[in-house]
C-alpha cells in the first residue's frame, strides 16, 4: 500500500473536531463553508465502492491500495422513501430527501407527499447569493438533478421538468448558474428550443466536451452533450468526462460569494440496473477521478465543503457470489468498450476469436466464444438451464439477438469474475457517506437522506 | 420515530472528540479505557444491519424507528484477507485480523502466512493484568473465538483448538476467566475430559441457561449449553441468549484492572450461509438486544469502550430483489419458530393448513400451502422451474425431503419478503463499525480489520 498523506490528514481532521455542532447550537456564520459541492454517486451502495477498492488494486504489489473513497469515508446513509412507498426508495424521492430534507414518494422530484414544491439546497444557496451548478452523465433533467433544480409530481415529465429550467425563476434570476450533461431531446424540441432561448437570456453554449475550456468564467454556460445520457464511461471520447465536466464547472462558478454544485456519477446506477459490472466499474472510476479532483480543489480551496453519497443502491450487487470465496475483478480492469458496445459488434459483425478477444481485451475460452456464436445464431433460448446458475433473469425474454448478446456478455463476466446480483430494481441497503473539506466532521455516523440536506441548509446558512 | 436522547448523546461525544488521536501521539495511558468489549456480528454486513431497521420498524408509526445500531454507527471496515486468499475472507482469517492486526490465509486461526502464532488483543489484554473473556453463540471454540484465545494453522482442527483452551498458559495462567456459549463435542470427549480439567482447575462449569445467575462473581467460569451451536434464536428456550450471558460475563469478569470482553453474534453468518433470511434477523434481534444491553452498562461504567463489528458479510443478502421495488418484513416479526423447526415439523407431521399457519404464525395461501404439500410428497424435482425465479440454488441437489422442505420453506419466506442471495458463502463487500463508550471515536471511517486490532491493542496499553 502506498503510504498516504491525504488519509492521514483526513483522519486528523475528523480526530481534532470542533466543539460546535449542528445538533447543537448552529455553526457561526463566519466559518460556514464558502463553497458547498454535493456528490451523488447514483445507486452506489456499499457493493460499488467495496467492488472499486479491489478493481482499483495493483496486482504487482502485495497489499491492497487504498481508493479516494477508503480515505473519506464518513459514515452511512439510510434512504427509504415516505411510508406509502416503503421501504425501497427510487432516484427521484431519493434524490429529493437529499435536496430538500424531506421524504416524498417515489417518482417525486422536488415536492412532498402532497405534491408540493420544497425549497432545495441549490435554490436556497442561490437566496444566499451563492452561484450554483449541476454537472451530471446523464440528461440534465433526469430524476437527480431535477430534484435539486425543479418540482414536478413526476420523475417522468422531462419536457416539464426541462421548461422549468428555464420558466422558473429566483427573485427574477434563473435558479443555475452552469449545467452539463446531455439532454439535446428535451432543450431542442419542435415545440421549444431552450437552447436558443437561454442563449438569448447569457447562456453561453457548448455541445464538444473540447468546449468546455473555451467557456468564458462567471458568465452562465450550458453544456449538453449528447440525447439523452452521455455515453458510457468505457465507451466515452473522454472516459473522465465526469471529472473534466467538473473541473470546467468549479472554474466557471468560483466567485467571492462561493457557489453550491451538484455532481452526479448518473450511470453507476445504469450499470445496476442492467446488471453491468463492467460498465458500472468504469463509471465508478470516473467519480473517483472527478473525487481525486475535488481533494486537490479542497486543498487550494479549503473554504469548500465536498460530501458524497448515494440516493440507494441498484441490482443487488454482490462481490463475490455462487458459493465461491473468489471475486475476481482481474479482467474487468483492462475493458475498452462497454458490454453493450461488445454486444453489438458481436450482434454486427463476424464473430472469430481473434475479434471477441480485441473486444474483451482477454483471451475467450473455447466455451465462451461458443457460447457468443450460440446465442448470435439465434439459439438463445436454448441457454436458459446453464444461465440459470449465475444470472437466471439474464437471457430471458429478449425480444432480439442483439439484447441477447448483450445478457450473454454480461454472463460471461459475471462468471469470469463471480459477480452477483438480485435484482434490475433498487434495494434498501444503507449508502456510504464520505466528506471533506469544511466542517466535514459533521457527516460523520449514520445520517438519513433528509438529515443531510438539513445539516447542508446549517452549513449554507439557513438558521 | 421516538426521539432518541441517546442519539443525541453519540453525536455530541462524537463531534467534541478530543483533540488525542491514535494516530497522532498515541494515548495518555491515564485515559485509557478500563474495560474493552470487542463485539463481533459474524456475516453482519450492511445489507444485515439495514434490513434488521427495516424488521424492527414499529408498523403502526410513520417513521422509522431508530435501531441501536443506527446510534452508534461510525464508519466501515474492509475485510480482505492475505493476498494468497484473494479478496473475500473466511471468518478465521477475518477474525484473525480483527484479533490480532495481522492479515492471514483464509483457515488461519491466531497465525500468520507462515503459520506462525500472533499475539492477539486478548491475550495482550491479559498480560497487561486484566480479565478476559468469550461469550458467542457458536462452540467455543468456533473460528472467530479461537482466534482470539488461539493459534492453529486450521480452523477445522476443533479439538486442537478447545485442547490448546486449557493447554496453553500465559505467565503460567488461564488466557480466559469467562468462557460462554456451546461445544460439549469437544470438551466432553472420550479421550479427554476438558470440563473436568477446568473444574478441577478452579472453574466453575453450568450447562443450563438457568444457572448464569448462580455463578460467583471473581471466579473463573465455564458455561457450555449445547453440544455444537447453541439452536437458534428463534428455536432457544431463551431467545436471546446472547445477552443474557453477556450480562453474566460482565458481572463475572468485573475487577480493579478491568477485563476484555469478545462477544460473538456467531449464527448471523449460519443464517446467512442458509439464506434463510428469518433466522437472521432472530440472530440480529439478539445482538441488537445484547448491543442495548451494553449501552446501559456504559452508561454507568463510561470507563468501557465497545467496538461493534463483523468479519464478513455473508449470501449476498439483498434487502428487496426480483426486480420489485419493495422489501416486505411483516411476515418475518412474527416467526415463532426458526424455518429449520417449521420444515422439521412439516416434514415429519401432517400438513394442514391450519398446523402450517401455526408453524409460521401468519396465513399461508392456498399456492404457498400446495407447494409445501408438493415437495412433502417427495415431488420437489418438479419445482426447479418456478424455484428459480426467486433462488435458483434454493431446491436443488437435496438428498431427502427434510433438506427439500428446508428449502422450500425459506423460498416461501424470500418471496413473500422479496429478499435476494447471491451465494451460500461470503462476499468482499466492507462491513458497518459501530462504537461507543470511551475512545469510540477513533473508530471513525475506514478501517480494515487489522487496524482495529492495532486500535485496540494501543488502547489497552500498547506503547
Amino acid at each position: 500500500m502506498k503510504k498516504s498523506i491525504l488519509a492521514v490528514v483526513s483522519v486528523l481532521s475528523v480526530s481534532s473536531c470542533s466543539t460546535h455542532t449542528l445538533i447543537d447550537d448552529g455553526i457561526p456564520s463566519n466559518t460556514l463553508p464558502k463553497n458547498v459541492i454535493m456528490v451523488i454517486g447514483d445507486g452506489m451502495g456499499p457493493a460499488y465502492t467495496s467492488a472499486y477498492r479491489y478493481y482499483h488494486d495493483n496486482p504487482i504489489t502485495q497489499e491492497v491500495e487504498e481508493t479516494v473513497f477508503d480515505r473519506h469515508l464518513l459514515g452511512l446513509s439510510s434512504t427509504y422513501p415516505a411510508a406509502e412507498s416503503g421501504y425501497v426508495t427510487d432516484s427521484a424521492a431519493g434524490a429529493t430527501g437529499l435536496s430538500s430534507g424531506v421524504k416524498s414518494y417515489n417518482g417525486a422530484v422536488g415536492v412532498d407527499v402532497n405534491k408540493k414544491a420544497v425549497q432545495t439546497v441549490l435554490e436556497f444557496a442561490k437566496t444566499q447569493g451563492k452561484k450554483t451548478g449541476v454537472v451530471v452523465t446523464s440528461r440534465i433533467n433526469h430524476a437527480t438533478p431535477a430534484s435539486y433544480l425543479s418540482h414536478n409530481e413526476s420523475r417522468q415529465n422531462y419536457n416539464e421538468i426541462a421548461d422549468s429550467y428555464y420558466d422558473e425563476k429566483i427573485n427574477g434570476h434563473f435558479k443555475m448558474d452552469v449545467m452539463f450533461g446531455g439532454g439535446w431531446k428535451h432543450f431542442l424540441r419542435d415545440d421549444r428550443n431552450l437552447v436558443e432561448e437561454f442563449k438569448h437570456s447569457g447562456f453561453q453554449y457548448i455541445d464538444k466536451y473540447e468546449q468546455l475550456d473555451t467557456i468564458i468564467p462567471n458568465q452562465p454556460a450550458l453544456g449538453l452533450f449528447s440525447d439523452g445520457g452521455l455515453p458510457w464511461a468505457l465507451d466515452d471520447s473522454i472516459p473522465h468526462r465526469l471529472s473534466v465536466m467538473t473541473k470546467a464547472a468549479t472554474k466557471n462558478l468560483e466567485n467571492k460569494q462561493g457557489f453550491f454544485l451538484l455532481i452526479e456519477g448518473s450511470q453507476i446506477d445504469w450499470g445496476g440496473h442492467n446488471n453491468d459490472i463492467a460498465a458500472a466499474m468504469g463509471e465508478m472510476d470516473d467519480l473517483a477521478k472527478t473525487l481525486e479532483y475535488l481533494e486537490a480543489y479542497v486543498a487550494k480551496n479549503p473554504n469548500t465543503l465536498v460530501v458524497v453519497t448515494a440516493d440507494h443502491s441498484t441490482g443487488g450487487l454482490s462481490v463475490a457470489a455462487n458459493g465461491i470465496y473468489k471475486w475476481k475483478p482481474e479482467s474487468l480492469r483492462s475493458f475498452q468498450y462497454s458490454p453493450h458496445t461488445i454486444a453489438n459488434r458481436l450482434t454486427n459483425e463476424d464473430i472469430t476469436a481473434k475479434f471477441a478477444n480485441f473486444l474483451f481485451n482477454f483471451d475467450l475460452t473455447g466455451e465462451e466464444l461458443e457460447m457468443l456464436i450460440t446465442v448470435k445464431h439465434g439459439t438463445q433460448n436454448a441457454l436458459p438451464e446453464k444461465e440459470a446458475i449465475g444470472n437466471p433473469y439474464q437471457i430471458k425474454n429478449v425480444s432480439n439477438v442483439n439484447q441477447a448478446m448483450y445478457k450473454a456478455v454480461k454472463y460471461l463476466i459475471d462468471q469470469k469474475t463471480n459477480t452477483g446480483w438480485t435484482s434490475s430494481a433498487h434495494t434498501a441497503i444503507d449508502v456510504p457517506v464520505f466528506s471533506f473539506g469544511s466542517h466535514s466532521h459533521e457527516f460523520i455516523g449514520l445520517n438519513d437522506n433528509t438529515k443531510i440536506a438539513k445539516k447542508i441548509f446549517t452549513l449554507l446558512g439557513r438558521k
